[in-house]
């Protein structure tokens, strides 16, 4: 009887570290959302609301790593529950740097608001960023389902999220090349574009981590390759 | 003497994962150093060292994370030593962001060796270089020593390395400005020099771990101020 209830506080332990995963996860996916309507809004408040809010990621990933520890302590996880907590230090850390990021949209949000922009890129920025919302989503499913496929599908998406970005990163080009009085809003859209590309990449980091507590082993597949905007050369036509 | 000798192979383990954090580090170190090099001789050979030799950092932070976890499953670590155990899978996963960053560096090094580029902003690409690597060096001291105070100091530190990115960025502007056809090599430097201010930020995100295992605490401080890039706006004067 006593075991039992040992083995069941455990249990709730690491239940507990999950949902604070799944929350800072969810806020995460928020802060995205919200970033990305202020930008297309040039609503600074919404993108003061997102700057402010990051705090709170931040505090949850603080949490997320004092309950890890604590368990570590306490208790003498093995094998899958040992992986799990170990990935769950992995996850907040990923999270955390997306709330980074999306506060970094929303700080250039405010920057943009002061100065005339071209609007076409607009849909291409949405795009993206519902692109790695979806991706988002399903590596929060996969990691509670621990689901590896799932986790692994979610790398793949990325190669789209990669592939959107160096096309807006040409056009972008493009766009400052034709009026010089365009550059400043650019060069801040192009860090927009990158910020929103970086969290596709951390999210599909977290799917790495699902794929690691499932299995024990990191997928083997070459990362970082569908992204080409390092090589993009666009040359003025006078 | 059978509980002595457990204690000692504990401590052996301790000090083989403080060592393998410790080679990550210099090889970051040497990584950055290579890169900025590469860049500013327009050195595609370098480059592609720099390149290549980013597979033998991932797979370092790989080892760290095993070794992190073989401790955690066959001891029961306690409170200076899980502080340090857990740091030391936060800093390799920083490590590991660094080590990308230089590979970033690198990709446009050889981007740039095919387009012409003004060369002025060389200079304080180099001194942020200079800045950075030289909080590496004394973050991973700080490391070794335990030592909070110069892990303050690193942090410190990082603000000079904001103020020169958030001016380079200025500088940048100016000469995309002056010159369209600085455009595209404009545009990828402005990434490399943002590359070498986040190396700066996760060298302060190191600084907080080891003062984390010496205090329990992450220090207190505002972070992520003193860079005001994402506010300069710059405009063309014609």
């Amino acid at each position: 009887m006593p075991k039992d209830h040992i083995v069941h506080a455990f249990d709730m332990e690491l239940s507990n570290l999950e949902k604070l995963i799944v929350e800072m996860g969810g806020r995460v996916e928020m802060q995205l959302d919200k970033a990305i309507n202020g930008l297309l809004n040039y609503d600074v408040e919404t993108a003061k609301e997102v700057i402010a809010d990051d705090k709170i990621i931040d505090r949850l990933e603080l949490e997320v790593a004092t309950k890890a520890t604590e368990i570590f302590a306490t208790r003498q996880p093995m094998a899958d529950d040992l992986r799990s907590i170990v990935a769950a230090l992995k996850i907040s850390s990923n999270l955390e740097r997306m709330g980074d990021y999306a506060k970094n949209i929303s700080k250039r949000t405010i920057t943009l608001s002061q100065i005339p922009l071209v609007s076409i890129t607009g849909k291409s920025v949405r795009r993206m960023g519902d692109l790695v919302s979806h991706m988002m989503r399903d590596v929060l499913d996969a990691y509670v389902a621990r689901d590896a496929d799932k986790a692994l599908d979610v790398i793949v998406q990325d190669h789209e999220v990669d592939q959107l970005h160096t096309s807006l990163f040409r056009e972008i080009l493009t766009y400052m090349m034709e009026d010089a009085r365009n550059i400043t809003a650019c060069t801040h859209l192009l860090f927009i574009a990158k910020n929103v590309e970086r969290i596709g990449d951390h999210t599909t980091n977290i799917g790495e981590q699902v794929y690691y507590i499932k299995t024990g082993n990191i997928p083997e597949e070459e990362r970082d390759t569908a992204d080409k905007a390092t090589s993009v050369i666009v040359e003025k036509s006078d």
